[in-house]
């Protein structure tokens, strides 16, 4: 009974420790493959093209968009972010568990193109931890965690729209229940009715035959 | 972030473990209860009221039924058995997992009653090793080898029904893969509203207060 592989989107308040929680699920198992995003921003430091990013022109970018060779995407700051549906479907194909990690308009963008994927919310255990975690950080000014703060107020708005939501108190146990939460709804009866025709199949070919 | 217990409904084919998968669960995990059974059928044996069975008059039975007391009941050769709701209830109260093993029409009634029901059918991997287990006993005819194959086919067009679908082929495996599934479903978001709520609370007071 072996599935295809299944698309998960990852949100999560900033500091929730979502991006943590990704490395190490890559770093502990091998059945899952981190999207690739494209973008029209440039190379930074040591940056390798389809490898953190699919580095694209804006015009290419572009001719993405009118193509629909992207599941989703969004502008930053004067840059497209998106995410190219070729290589998510390729993984996909192969078996792979493939993660996607971004906000919630892009979440259900992506829910809405294939709704047999996976939304997992991520938590701090409460805001004040939360926010302890913002200005703890230590690069960022007051306001800018406060802008932070009204922007998961926000987000948590949108938290129904998940299938899950993991409260990311101890990383690894986190990790571990995100791993049982994907690979559980590999046994979901949806995605196996080719096993489950089969053997309805062959159970009516014995009752008849032999 | 503590839910209150799942109600869990296995079933399965006979012949597919269902029975030795349920007794391993218990044993190794300490968060399941098993629902017990009300029946009017005479205890046998060592048989104690309240453990194997709510042992009932017919009369109380009926009472049971008239009252709504029953989640799900059915009548088998004279004899009836249903599930009591308020056993079921009490444990879900107690943060239990509780666990029914029915067939499915009891079990699509269960859903109808409780929609947030956990629905899971085991199988052996194949129509050929489910005939094999069913003659391997050695204790049944041909014939209700036979019957008990018509019967598989007839359940197997239900499978889709369910949430999930588990392949005994390992025991060990199926018990581990069943309880990540049951455990998995205390992370769904809907099960999970007051939680959400209360952090959405939090972050907005944050963001207006202080």
């Amino acid at each position: 009974m072996k599935t295809r592989g299944i698309l998960i989107v990852v949100s999560g308040f900033a500091g929730s420790g979502k991006g943590t929680l990704m490395k190490q699920l890559m770093e502990q198992y091998d059945n899952y493959a981190l999207s690739i995003s494209a973008t029209t921003r440039k190379p930074r430091g040591a940056e390798v093209d389809g490898k953190e990013y699919f580095f694209k022109t804006t015009e290419e970018f572009e001719k993405m968009i009118a193509q629909g060779e992207l599941i989703e995407y969004a502008n930053y700051v004067g840059n497209y972010y998106g995410t190219p549906k070729a290589y998510v479907e390729e993984q996909l194909a192969s078996g792979k568990d493939v993660v996607l990690e971004i906000e919630i308009q892009g979440a259900l963008k992506v829910k809405e193109q294939f709704p047999e994927t996976l939304l997992l919310f991520v938590t701090p255990p409460n805001a004040t931890i939360l926010k302890e975690r913002l200005v703890g950080r230590g690069t960022e000014t007051m306001e800018v965690v406060e802008m932070r703060m009204r922007r998961a107020a926000e987000e948590a708005e949108g938290i129904l729209s998940y299938d899950y939501i993991l409260v990311n108190d101890d990383l690894q146990e986190c990790v571990l229940q995100m791993h049982h939460i994907i690979q559980s709804e590999h046994y979901k009866t949806a995605r196996n009715a080719a096993f489950i025709q089969q053997i309805g199949k062959e159970l009516k070919g014995n009752v008849k035959g032999e």
